[in-house]
């Protein structure tokens, strides 16, 4: 996992994740920009402009303090996590926190606030894997895995799409063949982020018959590690089977929490972009004024934060939606829809007020302009969210086209 | 006051509004489209799909029910809006109700869902005159003034925009001459609601030296009537000069509250949009199918679906900012202006919905499609508002351009 | 006819297309704003910025300039459209003048430069039902009709769409039955173009069983009559049939057509909107500097003008394809389409540089803003058109849902 | 320079590019989708939809078909573009073609269609250090340089920029003292293409007191090789100043080719994405049915499409100015940004189209929407050129905000 790094520092994140992020060495910022503060003092948090911190419990508070007040998110210390006890948030027991939906929300937005790859490594552990086992699993498989999950211990993966079926996902090809004593995999997976160094997949690690490529040349989220799996003939013995996952209604159960989880991660990109913007507005000067003083400017940054102010409270009330048990997957697949959409709207323009600047990682913008790109398409594209939200409110399907052929 | 009727029944929205719009019959719609149902049968409210309804108080969603309940808002009773109680609607004491900012806006809201030149009307007279009565009045004034207008016995207007001031509302010309017993007035206001049939103005109606003359030919809220008005040496006695205005400070406090006002009605309009297009699309058939079973029609449906949750939400957070004190000029201007630019959006989506039927006042959309043309102009366009929101978060003001000319 | 008037100046457009916009006054543009041109003084052309008129053949540039010299087009004198020698541009012989198809939109554009409505009008009496005689009449049903079509001596209209088929206009209700020496008709059709004020229809004038309404309430082309049709046994004699319209196949090649001219009816109108910003921005001051100063508001006009240079391009390629013989039915969609969605851009955009005369029809722009609303909907709404041209580039139909319903 | 390559096949452009984007081994297409036609058999140009091969001369058309046949652009050979006698494209003599402006521009176009990091890599060389030289180099600069440079046996690079003034091009702070012989540079320079590894710079690789370092960690044309310039004490003998650049007017008239040029990489660009979208639509199936038969999919398609069209016209009229003397800066300006803004709405779509495959650059997509944004903002942001072009159409420039600090 190559973000994980010996230097104990919390001082500076850009250290940690741009040499990681092309395999290059940091630009020296002086060169480039001589007024410009360093990404990697992370600018405090100016997002915020309605006050929406109001809204939050105590415990919701609590949480999101504990990132907020370093500003500067220790990404060395992923390996540290579980010390923090955040992974398998909405667990309770099992040595996993048991927090709110909503403060497990704000702590995933946090870490994307820094670097979406962080927070998507740490929702397919937290919010896939172990939510699975937590929800579908056995007594037994609960305390077997959970524990070392929550403290990182162990690393865990999901699979679920295929090369066949992306959109498409209650459609796979993938058989389990019942045998004597277990089960016999075939099939293949793909995009599944962490597979190429979890320890847990559908199946254990090194398990005969089991082969992960990893997926190159991404433009956003690299940090991610996601893989091709080839399932040949492999073997699952019966206790390892996910004892109540017995249909697609149980993955959706799983999925449905998950689509809040990810709502959060476009939230917190756009919040570290409008930070970032803010602050280099005010300190890069052009025509002998600061860029903060153009009309033009000044409109695309306002645009931003209202978008991120809307972007909040729509995440805020999915939350309590969930939490009060109202939640329908439509509700879900609009909040995730909705709430990308505006933030690549944002991430567009903080590029553009970034000028040359805003095509290098090292300003940060550009990194989260492109890591939207896969959060936009994930757990449901764009288009097939607003077409599940449509299925709710219209109550008809449209995901397939008519079988006609042109009448040309 | 053309919106008023004879017409005492509830029944019939369309019968009301449509004949003032262009001063036609309405249509029958049964010609147009048969299986349609009339506008006049205004749908059930179905665009509260985040249950936002939760986050309101008892209070508040007693008023919101008030006019829910009936869903045919009754429009030939705005005079008898002063039995209902909600004029000047947060004023304690004289003969108004007291009410939250809150519930205040939500009755707003509903008003617009229907018809936002109503809105409009109750805004001018209930948000700008009655509130700056409240704010700056003397207490001898209030007690004269408010309890009247609370009933809507007397109407109310409001004038603060000249030819030539528009966006640049500080800098006017209309002046006021002291002279013994009281002051002269001199100048021209423009774009001033209810003018043309109001009581009371900025001096009382049929005072010697003004003329009203109606502004024409407006594309939307065109119930509203608009006037131009001239003062000249036009008398005020010192008794009817509002005691505690001294400033556009004093201004901006009468602003700041109703520019949260003015953010509910693209809200209420987007929210009535919604509900008309809902029922159209499970109506109307093309190609053998209701149009609600279209991909592109479910895509553009759930669009504006979103837009609509996110508008209540930051609608609803700005109320509370300000009841709690802590709304700056910067929150109401980033409110109205985001707000506003999703309901044109919104209400853009819903015309391309109803196909040719989009083009009739008749389907309401095309109505409110127009509507929104002027309110997302009005109490601050929208480059202005981002600009003033601008300033506050960026410490520059960027209104004047540079006095250089070109250097070509 | 309302824009017929007995006004035979040129000089004042506005005296003969206001007072029949919504049947007012019109505005003392004075009071509105002193510094203002009015709109009757139209401007002069500035909108061909990258020198188009240099593509223009001579006899192309010769019809272009008969209306540009002018600026103020003679809407009076529409009845004198005749003698100008334009309807049934494109038609050879029968009193026609036999133009290119260039040259026929240029004269189609530059109406509806200053006023869509007219160019409407205009278009569905030479371009639908002046061509349908000559593409699919006999002989003797093009000497009878096309001469006083010509000098608009007689007015046409032309009628397909129902009110239970708009888009999907190849499926049809109204019935034709053969009886001796002719037919009966029997149907409905809406949205009919000239319908109320026409003397020749599918059938005659006065017809028996014929019954015209006309549809009010629209917020755009409202100059333009369009009526509902109702057909009772309506009998038309065997000389009256169009000899040659035997299928919808024959349509399409009057639509094919049509829809080239229509195209060019959003270029015209944007260009007459980038005029008229154009000075407006030059003329109106705020913040002691005119409009045309400000950032946001040169953005704007320039994103404008660039719009109209790519229409304009984009339309005389159409015309060259159409004239080369090379064009297809997805050529004219995606050029209706696309030129129709940035012109309607174009419209919102100048809408708000005009501030809140930009809600005044006085103005122009509220009216093209209004009058592109039908333009962006009829002759194929912008849905429909896009999926004609993605059926012939994929070779998919998908016009049509999937009849599955809800798997919910 | 990475691009280059000993493999001589002209059969696989991925091969070649993929490697080098991220140093990384290519996908292996079979796994990740079985039906997929590996990008490296680039598709045939399908979208020169409105067949504007027409409006090319035969010479402009023998250029474009150059490439067009080969489909596949052979990237390892551009050490052979000098024997191809592209390079110095409109310089006549000195070893170069002397071809016209659109012939040159849709040279520039055929490559960006593969790849638009060898568009730059080209443009710089060729538009920017050629033409300079030819522009405004003595008889014998242009001797000594050019002819070498024509056939790419040394590789120039042009310096403009600089760390503080990126869209304020005409304030710099290098400066140039004049000594004895020569002059002595000190200044720095930022963002130059080609800079580190070319033969030629403002001096002559190698000399004392120059500095380059490569930026790394670009999000988009990560083949170009930019660099930060330091020059400290640089000597530059007389005779390789440059004879005529004596003013920022001078630059001018190099930059005003160059914006020409520049326009037509994101309309290469868009076009290889539409060529890509168009057969991965058709090849890639989901629900049953491949994604070009979907509504929504159809409908992005065919704006892509749209776009294309509009795009290429606007761009060829834009040679068709220059070549005439007619176009201004404005009219680059113009061109330039609104293609540029086309093209990255084109990408977006694109983008969004391929689905998870839109974020490996194996698709090609996901690297030219990547491209497309350094594109819109290098020579001029999208923002600077539609001031620029702002100013000549209303005579002020609005480029420096005014002085005033805020009034709050």
């Amino acid at each position: 996992m190559t973000i994980q790094s010996s230097n104990n520092s919390d001082d500076d994140v850009k250290n940690v994740i741009m040499p990681s992020y092309f395999n290059l060495p940091a630009l020296d910022i002086s060169v480039a920009f001589p007024q410009a503060t360093s990404a990697s003092t992370f600018p405090p948090c100016v997002s915020d402009y309605f006050e929406l911190d109001d809204l939050l419990t105590p415990e919701e508070k609590s949480i999101r303090n504990k990132y907020w007040e370093k500003a500067k998110f220790p990404f060395q210390i992923i390996p540290k996590i579980g010390s923090l006890n955040i992974a398998g948030a909405t667990i309770k027991g099992y040595g996993c926190p048991g927090l709110s939906v909503t403060a497990s929300a704000l702590a995933a937005a946090e870490i994307a606030r820094v670097d979406a790859s962080c927070s998507t490594f740490f929702l397919v552990h937290s919010s896939l894997a172990m939510l699975t086992i937590a929800l579908c699993g056995s007594e037994a498989q609960k305390q077997k895995y959970l524990p070392s999950l929550a403290k990182l211990q162990t690393i865990a993966c999901w699979a679920l799409t295929e090369p066949d079926y992306g959109s498409d996902a209650s459609a796979l090809n993938t058989t389990a063949t019942k045998v004597e004593g277990g089960w016999i995999l075939d099939g293949q997976k793909r995009w599944i982020g962490n597979s190429t160094f979890a320890d847990l997949y559908i199946v254990k690690k090194d398990v005969p018959g089991l082969t992960v490529t990893k997926i190159e040349n991404k433009i956003g989220l690299r940090i991610v590690q996601n893989g091709d799996i080839i399932l040949r003939k492999v073997f699952v013995p019966d206790e390892d089977r996910i004892a109540e996952l017995n249909s697609f209604q149980d993955t959706n159960k799983v999925l449905a929490l998950s689509r809040v989880m990810v709502a959060w991660q476009p939230i917190g990109a756009s919040m570290g972009i409008y930070d970032m913007c803010h602050r280099y507005l005010k300190e890069r000067k052009q025509f002998g004024a600061p860029l903060a003083a153009f009309q033009i400017n000044q409109q695309k940054l306002v645009k931003m934060l209202s978008n991120v102010q809307a972007m909040i409270l729509v995440g805020w009330r999915l939350c309590k939606l969930y939490e009060s048990g109202k939640m329908t997957p439509g509700h879900a697949s609009l909040g995730k829809s909705w709430i990308s959409l505006r933030a690549r709207e944002t991430a567009a323009l903080g590029r553009e007020l970034l000028g040359g600047n805003g095509i290098l990682a090292d300003f940060l913008v550009a990194k989260a302009f492109c890591d939207l790109e896969p959060i936009y398409t994930f757990e449901g594209t764009y288009d097939i969210n607003t077409l599940v939200t449509g299925r709710e409110v219209t109550g008809f399907a449209s995901f397939k086209p008519a079988s006609n052929r042109s009448r040309m």
